[in-house]
Parts: C-alpha cells; structure tokens; sequence
C-alpha cells in the first residue's frame, strides 16, 4: 500500500474527496462487499450494481428531500453537455432568460442559442463579474430561467434563487449539496460530479418529472431526458464506478449532518479564509463581499511574480491547486465539502508566513 | 483489506478487469504515485493526469498502429450516443450503408435515420441473426458504410472487415484490441470501454483526422468530434478516472504481446470452450461456426428449466454472469481479454460434470 502522505488539494475540480470515500472505494475495487467480483466489473443489470444505484439515488432524494414528482437521473457528457441538453430538449424556438454570472453561463447561453433565443436577463460582465446581479429584465413567457448558481472562476455565489416566474433551471456544479437548497422553487438541477459529489465522469440531473415529460421528443433517445427517467439511468451502461463513488459521498454527507450540516462546516471554512484575506491589504479579493463564494475563494498579491511565487513554496509546503484559473490569474483555493477546514486552517498559516517574508 | 476470492466473471459488459490493473488502480487512489493527491482528485489540466492521458493516448497509438493522421479521443456516453453522433457527424441528409448484424446494429440504424437515410446493405434478421452476412448490396455513393464487428447477444463476429469503397466506421465495442486489425481499412472506429478496455464510463474513438474535418460543424461542439480534436479531450472535464484505468489496461495488453498476442490466446480460450460445446448434443450454439464470436459464447439447454439449473449451480461453484441476454434467453459466456484460460478450463470442467449429473 502506498503510504506518502495527502496533500492539501486545493483544485477546482476534479477536487479532493473525502477519504473515507477513497478508503472504502479502494476496498471494493477486487472485491464489491463479499461478491467476488470488483465493483467496476459487475453488469449494471446484475442485483449488486442495481443495489448501489438505488442507494445513490435514495441518499440524493433524502439529502435534497425530494418527492415522487422528481427524477434522479445520473447521465455523462459533464455540466458541457447539459448546456446544450436543456435548450435541444424545453427551448424549442423559443425564448428562454439567461442569467450571466461569468464564463459557464457564457457558454451556456452561447449553446441555448443554437435552439431558440437565450435572452440575457442580467449579466455581471461590465463589472468584470465581480458580483452577482441584483436586478434583472426578464422575458414574459419564457420556457425556462437558467443560472449558474456558483461561479468558480471569479469566486462569486448566488446567496438565494433568482425569483422568476418561468421553470428554474440550475447550473449547480460546483455547489450542490454544499448548503440546502428549497427544491419547490426549481425545475430542473444539473451538477458535474467532479467538485462536492464524486469523480468526474457522471453528471447528476434532479428534475421535475412534469418538466421533463414537456421536453421534445424529436432528438436522439440518449439526450431527452424521458429516456433516462423512463429506463432509470440505464439506458445505456451508465457510468457506473463514479455513481458507485457519488453513493458513498452521499453517505459520508449524510453523516456531516447533510445539507444543514454541511453548510454550517463549509461557512466556517470560508470564514477562516475570507477573514485572513481581509486583515490584510497584501491580500486583494477581486469577488463583492456580499457575493463571494463559499466554494471557490480568489485573491490576488501585489504582484504576479509574487502569485508565482506563493503557488511554488504553497506547493512546496503541502497545499497544491491554488493556481487561479488561466482565464483570471491569481491565486484560487478551492474549498468543497471534501475539503478539511483543518486544511484551510494551515494555508491560512502559511499565508501569514508568506506575508511576513514577503510583505 | 478484503480477502474475498474472486468468482470467475463472465458478465458480456462491465465486465472482468486484468487483476494486476485493479491492483495498480488500487494503489493510487489515495495517492497517484507520490504526488500526494489521489487519480481521482487530480486536475484535468495539471501535469499528473495530462501525463495520465497522454499514456493512454500513446498506449491506443502503439497497439492499433496509428500515424498522425489519425486521432485518438476519449469521450463519454457509450457507445449508444456514438448512435447518433456519427450519422448528427456525418450522414447531412445522405445516405450510408449499415450492415444489420444483431440488436445493437439495429438501434444504430434507427438512431440514423433521424439523420439522412439508413440504407441496410445486408441484415442477418431472417436468419435470426446467427450467421454474419457474406453478401450485401452496397448504394453507391454512401457517406459511410457502419457494421458491429462483434455482436454480443447472438455471439457472432465478422472475421474479417467487409470490402467497401466508403468510409468504414465499425462500433467494436466488443472486441476492440482483441485481435490485430488494419486501421487503413477505416475511417473511424469507436467502443465503448466495458468490454476489452476498461470500466464503464469511457468511450474510445479512433479516427481519420480528415474525416472528423468533414463533419458537421452546425451541432453542439460537445457533438463534434472535431471540438475533442482540437481539445485533446479535455473540451470540458473527461472521465478520468475510467481513461486512467484504460491506460492500465493498454500497459498489460502490451505486456500480453498487443493485439497479435491477445488474439492468440483469445482463439486458444474460445476454442477451449467451443470445443467442449461440439462434443456433444446436451450443448446446442445457435451462432453458424464460420461467423462465431472469439468474445461472446452463446449456447442452449435442452430445456429453460436446465438452463437456470445451469446458471445457478455454476454461480455457487464460482462462475458469475452466465445468464444469456434477456432477448435470447439461454447461457452466454463473455471470455473478453481479461478472461483467463483458466477461467475457461474451469467452467469446461463444471460443463462436463453438469452434462453428466443432467444429461
């Protein structure tokens, strides 16, 4: 067994997970439970995968608290191909309001306009996406709302739902399951897996069931969403071994207190975090205060020769992933669920170091 | 550390990994070697995973023998969204030839004709799928011509490709890297991983780059095979974990003697278990011997009621995954790479012994 210690990863996604996860998961690789057969090798038809996708989906509804009216459905493709997915299957010509927080909500309306028009509603662009809009002009008989409800590259958070009147439509990749969330007001959830909930490569849909039945039915079985409620997620072989992962992560939430808990845990975290960043002018945090993430934290130094720097002796010291996204610079630390508030603790430390030797 | 033996598993998909490759993966789920941070929680875009990827991409390079001319993608979905990629890709109305060899040809046809025309050049259905066809009638001038090299569920395979004067694209979920194959002959070749390459989760397509140049470039760019071209895969974030495990299994193919040595073991194991079902009456095979599948062995009982005897005695005495598809109904047996002869021999042996406690 390889035994060199855990480093502190920072990394946006694919992001730390919880090693109570990764220890279980590496005990059923040989052997799923006392099957004889790993868990990436049984058939997904066969009882004891059967068994684990009724797991991930009942530690989903009961940590969501979702009814009967909802579907889980656990697909591939990444949040990418739900940008296109949502507009081909309830945007049909139509117009449907976009909410532009930063580059996903970008892509996705870019994508929403191949199918109909994506009306852009607000948008944070001309205030470099420092904060999240407080206004918008929404189109009456929209067919749907989109937002991205956390925004990992500018470090910005939506604080509560935009209040619309058309189905809500989420983008909640990187903070689903991070705080609890009142499902009555939405439509339809999408969330990559690869930050709160497992590996990448499964893609976590909640939708209404009404709302998917309103979908078209004139595209390809694999991208309505019909066909992956009517077959329960195995239409096709799904992927299996990241929902058998997503399963565990859910069980370990559930014992964090799930969403209540969680978010309780995740507020401290940042705090220790967003409180080192304001003590100090060394420290700039280009994200509005009231609109800061809880999930990705971004700073700059006064230099991007100093950025260079603490990235290079932060890695040195243990913490890894802090590079800002290409598209901003700076410095991100990307603090999920998984994330230890032990671990922000000690790259607060550091970074007091860091600003003694180099301030 | 679970100390379950392993069952022998014959499950047509997830189905049985090399042991020395769940053993490595197992290893560095805490920890990728010594970076301290597990192959799940690494960036896609950090030097850790790019090496991981660039290795499964050399990996599939060096085992099919591919030039720079052609590019190896690593996409999700399965095989059932490459149903409709390649006709969205490539048909624009046209017509291809599709050769009808079983179910999964079948959903191909029908996903294409959403596209163009679907023109079945030749179709086992009379023959109850258990001969490939030999002759075909060909529409000139077709965009493409697509056949299922191996087909699962009535365990038959094209021995060799068929002569076509269009571009080939071959679904080879079942027996990619099983035997040699001359790639001139294609233009490109997809599998889902469940099979010979890996775990669920991953799809690989090998193809011409000049042919991805000629599809359509008015779909969603994650519809595009040109978009994963030009990314390197990592448009957005790619299973990584499942391409990972697939680069594990490209390093023990090779050390297996690649495809030219795989393909003889494969012939030694299949001949093994059809040679037993030959020698006698008990065991009926509904596939014709001259299109017989290396990979997916199908036979009969004289009866339904021995036939769940069979699966139910033989799983007690370490044999998983029996159970011939639901659209079949009979005793399959998938003996894909990482089937051991051994498991083979011990299955002839619970065969023979069956046959004389039933015959």
């Amino acid at each position: 067994m390889v035994t060199t210690e855990r480093k502190v990863n920072f990394s946006a996604g694919p992001a730390v997970l919880p090693v109570e996860v990764l220890e279980e998961a590496r005990e059923n690789l040989l052997s799923l439970g006392n099957s004889g057969v790993g868990v990436m090798e049984h058939s997904h038809r066969g009882k004891e995968f059967v068994a684990v996708l009724a797991e991930a989906e009942s530690g989903c509804r009961e940590l969501l608290g979702l009814g009967d009216d909802w579907a889980v459905l656990f697909l591939s493709g990444g949040a990418s191909s739900q940008f296109f997915m949502v507009p081909m299957n309830f945007l049909a010509g139509g117009v449907a309001n976009y909410l532009d927080t930063g580059v996903w909500s970008s892509k996705a309306i870019k994508e929403a306009n191949a199918f109909g028009q994506a009306h852009v509603a607000a948008s944070g662009k001309a205030g470099k996406y420092a904060a999240i809009p407080t206004t918008a002009d929404y189109k009456p008989g929209a067919r749907y709302t989109h937002f991205t409800s956390n925004n990992t590259i500018y470090g910005t958070q939506w604080k509560s739902e935009p209040v619309v009147d058309s189905p809500l439509v989420c983008d909640a990749s990187s903070d689903m399951l991070s705080r609890p969330i009142d499902v009555s007001r939405y439509a339809l959830i999408y969330a990559g897996a690869q930050k709160n909930l497992g590996p990448a490569g499964v893609t976590l849909v909640v939708a209404r069931k009404d709302f998917i039945a309103s979908g078209a039915s004139n595209i390809p079985p694999m991208l309505q969403y019909r066909t992956h409620l009517e077959h329960e997620s195995c239409y096709n072989t799904p992927p299996c071994f990241a929902i058998y992962v997503m399963s565990l992560v859910f069980k370990w939430l559930k014992n964090q207190g799930g969403p209540v808990g969680i978010a309780r845990y995740n507020e401290k975290k940042a705090a220790v975090l967003y409180d080192c960043l304001d003590s100090s002018a060394f420290w700039t945090t280009p994200a509005e205060k009231a609109s800061r993430s809880l999930m990705n934290v971004v700073w700059r130094l006064p230099s991007e020769e100093l950025e260079a720097k603490f990235v290079s002796e932060a890695s040195k010291a243990g913490f890894s992933g802090l590079k800002g996204h290409r598209n901003v610079g700076g410095i991100r630390a990307s603090i999920y669920n998984a994330m230890p508030i032990e671990g922000v603790q000690g790259l607060v430390e550091f970074m007091k170091d860091f600003e003694r030797r180099n301030g």
